[in-house]
């Protein structure tokens, strides 16, 4: 099934078709059956040419003149994208941030499960109540490869975020979503690393903001 | 000095180059003084040509065929996306998440200030212990006008947050950072939302994995 695709897809391709599944899901959700690419375009601040690009990149889905089927276009994505591979995950660091990303993963639409959870202090782990397994954090190799883990969570503080991507990359993690306010770089380059930044978020605001400010003569 | 800019810059542009400054920041602190566009275009994903492009949107910068100059090209940015501007923020839910992120402010580099949080439990906001004000979300509205505050930072359960969002929107809120596990919407077109997505990002983590996995044949 995951033969059909053929050529590379780039990154950034592959970033918008998991938020095109995004918005796809939330149509199928309203019972909305139709939906055009200037739609999807709009929704995610890009060209409707480049949301027909990046949906080419997973071969024939037919005629889009009436529109894509939301439904049909949504498994196209899920099935080409692997999104049904389940995976397992853990979090590292156990503060106010591990806990509430814990508590967070009962919203998990996808097939993640973060079955484990590490923390330097062993006090945290032995206090701490949690649906999950919790580890001191010496035993992230050993655990990793027990448990099947591919996905690590980092919520440590800034100075031991890239000691714990370290870690997490000699034990075998192949894809890291980093919290810690530092961005994590992976030595090895086979390791996907995606650094979520509130720094980063509000900068990106503050500016929307401006130009917004700036176009309101215009805008009156 | 912002004035510069005489046509609106499309949002995604805006993005790109708010990611631009971040990754510029860090040139600066290894002291790298130059930089070309192929070099920023591998950091963000996306073609040279569409870097090019989208610094250009900020005006004259100077010869490229050098690459850029670091500090000038983030000055460039920094003034032209009216970085400047310092910025009041507030937190509404102040849970475990909410409480992670006003301990995390200190790692904020930009003109961004966390002043007030909000919670409609009023024993939270009693027995808590934080640097910032705290008050119970009944009071969104008259606090968001008299602390001057713009940005709203959401950190309620999935099942508050479209209220939180329409009560902070009342409140004249100008942005909103949306961490609960549900797409919030500005009803009022004005208002900018950014939803970040755990759900999200280990979807393209897991999407990125599946990429790799296929092209390893290739690799070999």
């Amino acid at each position: 099934m995951k033969k059909q695709i053929d050529r590379k897809i780039p990154e950034p391709t592959v970033i918008r078709l998991c938020q095109m599944y995004r918005f796809l899901e939330n149509l199928c959700e309203k019972n909305i059956q139709k939906v055009f690419s200037n739609e999807i375009g709009r929704q995610l601040g890009i060209h409707s040419h480049t949301v027909r690009k990046d949906i080419s990149y997973l071969g024939e889905i037919g005629n889009t003149s009436a529109g894509y089927d939301v439904n049909r276009l949504k498994s196209h994505i899920y099935n080409n994208l692997g999104l049904d591979k389940t995976r397992n995950a853990c979090i590292v660091g156990l503060g106010k941030l591990g806990q509430a990303i814990i508590n967070y993963e009962q919203f998990i639409r996808g097939n993640y499960r973060i079955i484990a959870g590490f923390d330097s202090d062993i006090n945290t782990i032995e206090i701490l109540k949690a649906r999950i397994m919790l580890y001191p954090s010496y035993q992230i190799k050993e655990i990793l490869a027990k448990m099947d883990i591919t996905l690590g969570i980092i919520a440590v503080p800034a100075a031991s975020a890239q000691n714990v991507a370290d870690r997490l990359i000699s034990g075998g993690i192949m894809g890291i979503i980093n919290f810690a306010p530092v961005t994590v770089k992976a030595s090895d380059g086979k390791v996907l690393v995606r650094n979520v930044d509130l720094d980063g978020e509000l900068r990106i605001l503050s500016a929307l903001l401006m130009m917004n400010e700036i176009n309101l003569p215009i805008a009156r």
